[in-house]
């Protein structure tokens, strides 16, 4: 047995570990998303990705970009070739800059690739790869304050449970004893996590960097995690996670540098049909409302008003950010929609009739702001129509068009945009 | 083209959540652990686990826990048995409580389980399953009082870079803020982070419910990365994480109830013999002396001496806190090994010559604890040895045993036995 043991965990080792036994005799990098030490993936100047694993009995080995609308991995799979030591390789061509979700496969099991960090996303655990933005720097860590991102637990009456959420505190929160701070809350899209912002949308960085340069007020940011299934003692709602992939499966793929047509075939997204059951978010809004801001309000030097409180969120969590800002005008004033899917733009009546008067919009709402990028499809085309239609009835929205895919590289710079137009006054 | 991409994500979604399609009809109940809606992996009333993945085209589907001595999932691996819709299931004997590290292979690819969450483990990101441990309640989310976490950045003239620590602040900090608090540096183990006493460790729960309960001092405990490799420009060390898999693939297999016997012919760990070039943690103890404890001192509201500085660590980490408290006695007065790879314990000679003087020693460490189970063999055993020779010498060292494995639920059980002596004058 122990002898086993022992060449069974020499046969681990080289087997996750297996990614660093040959280093490329190139020019290429390792990803700054490797794990400690893992010499693959690794980039190559001209931004291709050259993947490799171990796997020495497996019959079929692929990366496949996850579903994103686009994933700037491209689409895949992309099939690996294995050597004589049983390790598969696979170089692909040039990626988008960003952060890019993936799975490796193996013989039908989808996976993470051991080389990789994962980060929230599908619902899982999801291998991701950092491609550099050669054209920016205002995601990095850059020689300025830097705020801190505290992890706090708070009680919901909502859910009836403890919750965690991250809250960004702005540089000079703590030396600055006396001054209160408006704030921002921003949501994450289905699948992810409290966490996400931070990890995959580098939120506390870009604001650090905005604050320092004075682009941005010093804000507080609250992160919790939108995905409030339902009032404590409801049913699980079951197989959300693989309806959610299954959602996105329907979705179209994505058209080379505009949006695509409609696709008439496409079933529509499962936005506009909801699963039986409750919806994993149903309980966002009220714990939201009930829970968070008062905890928010009462736990930081915070302004307490509607004109010092934004809203914003990407995909599911643009959603979020718009039912729950355009329906309690009485606490958000600043309300933004990232990548997301929109429906009822046009319509007087949608949101308690928010539309309908136009004036008395203007005076509630002080920024409604909408992104999307040119590759993400029906997320564009539905954004960029819903501001059309919002202004034509004389509601004052903006447009943000990034060229990036329904990804976290587009989302950063729609939050790089978004800040420094909150709490102007 | 895109019939393609459907058909592939309707695949995915059944390969990655398969795991949810088939529940169980028994009293089994998901892991607190799995990823959000995964119905597998299941434990059963009497603690056996069920594991499931789906691997259509896989010709071998193993669960492997992962090395420590000795996993509290059992050695394993544990073949699974295929059925018709190309699920793989197996399950295993009643698993010791706690938080366990596991792998899955697939006909030789060693990856993560899709239903669990992952966790830092041997440089990679490792599936975790949470076991219950009914006998104790002490590293629950209570309703207390909660602390906070605050993730930090701070520029680290040793290493050249802005650095990332955890750090928990308890319940009320905020609240007194007249008050000063004392400080203890906690390090997590080879191939983990400083996320991982938090997420893996709970140390934020069992400070927040020892101080509720009047048995722990408030206190403020610093999480930083123990892996500082080399000064900045020093050559990356290759291959590290192998290292350490095939190290504890160079450990004795676990004992039932009590230390194994030496194993003659076993190579010894790399700690008797490190790898060429430089470690993986040389420039810790610089970092901690020269950068981390100023920055402590002039970021947080701590007594800033050595009587109210106190420094642990588990595995590695032991290692590093015995190094960095033992030649530091200027900074530290507590100091605690939890699972140490330990020597020299009966040397004069060792750490500066600091044992030679057991009344010059008493007032300068005023707590010296080791702790280690009793199924983590060569960890235990050195522990034992470490604290008898120590008192033979007159050095005043005492000894806390656990029934556990080198694994994360005796280092929880150690943290709530060492936090409670700290700081006590």
């Amino acid at each position: 047995m122990r002898n086993k043991l022992v060449v069974l965990f020499l046969a681990m080792a080289v087997t996750i570990l297996g990614t660093g036994w040959a280093q490329a005799q190139d020019d290429s990098k390792p990803a700054s998303t490797n794990v400690p030490n893992a010499e693959y993936p690794r980039i190559h100047p001209d931004l291709r990705v050259t993947f490799r694993v171990s796997a020495p009995d497996a019959k079929k080995v692929q990366i496949l970009p996850a579903f994103r609308v686009s994933n700037g991995l491209g689409d895949g799979p992309y099939d690996m070739t294995k050597d004589k030591d049983g390790f598969w390789t696979v170089t692909i061509p040039p990626a988008q800059p960003g952060l890019h979700n993936y799975f490796v496969v193996v013989d039908g099991f989808g996976s993470t690739d051991p080389g990789s960090i994962t980060c929230p996303g599908y619902g899982l655990e999801c291998s991701v790869i950092e491609i550099p933005d050669k054209s920016v720097d205002f995601y990095d860590t850059k020689d300025v304050p830097h705020g801190d991102v505290r992890i706090k637990w708070y009680f919901s009456k909502t859910t009836g449970s403890w919750r965690r959420a991250f809250v960004y505190l702005p540089p000079d929160y703590e030396k600055n004893v006396k001054t209160r701070y408006p704030v921002l809350y921003l949501q994450h899209g289905s699948g992810e996590s409290e966490e996400s912002w931070t990890k995959q949308g580098r939120a506390n960085f870009i604001l650090d960097n905005l604050i320092a340069a004075g682009k941005a007020k010093p804000m507080i940011i609250v992160m919790e995690n939108g995905q409030v299934a339902m009032r404590a003692g409801a049913p699980t709602p079951p197989l959300k996670v693989a309806g959610i992939l299954l959602q996105m499966a329907s979705a179209a793929p994505p058209a080379k540098g505009k949006a695509a047509p409609p696709q008439a075939k496409t079933p529509p997204p499962a936005q506009a049909k909801p699963p039986a059951g409750p919806r994993w978010n149903d309980a966002f809004e009220d714990m939201v409302a009930n829970d968070l801001i008062p905890w928010v309000d009462a736990s930081f030097r915070t302004i307490p008003d509607a004109q010092h409180r934004a809203i914003a969120g990407l995909s599911m969590g643009a959603g979020q950010a718009l039912q729950i800002g355009l329906t309690h005008p009485d606490k958000f004033s600043y309300i933004g929609s990232f990548s997301g899917v929109l429906r009822d733009f046009d319509s007087k009546t949608a949101y308690n009739g928010i539309f309908g008067d136009p004036a008395t919009f203007a005076k509630k709402v002080r920024l409604l702001w909408f992104g999307a990028g040119v590759r993400e499809d029906r997320f564009y085309s539905a954004s960029k129509a819903a501001v059309e239609a919002l202004n034509k009835t004389g509601i004052k929205a903006m447009f943000f068009e990034t060229p990036f895919g329904h990804e976290w590289q587009g989302w950063r710079y729609d939050l790089n945009d978004f800040a420094p137009r909150l709490f102007k006054d």
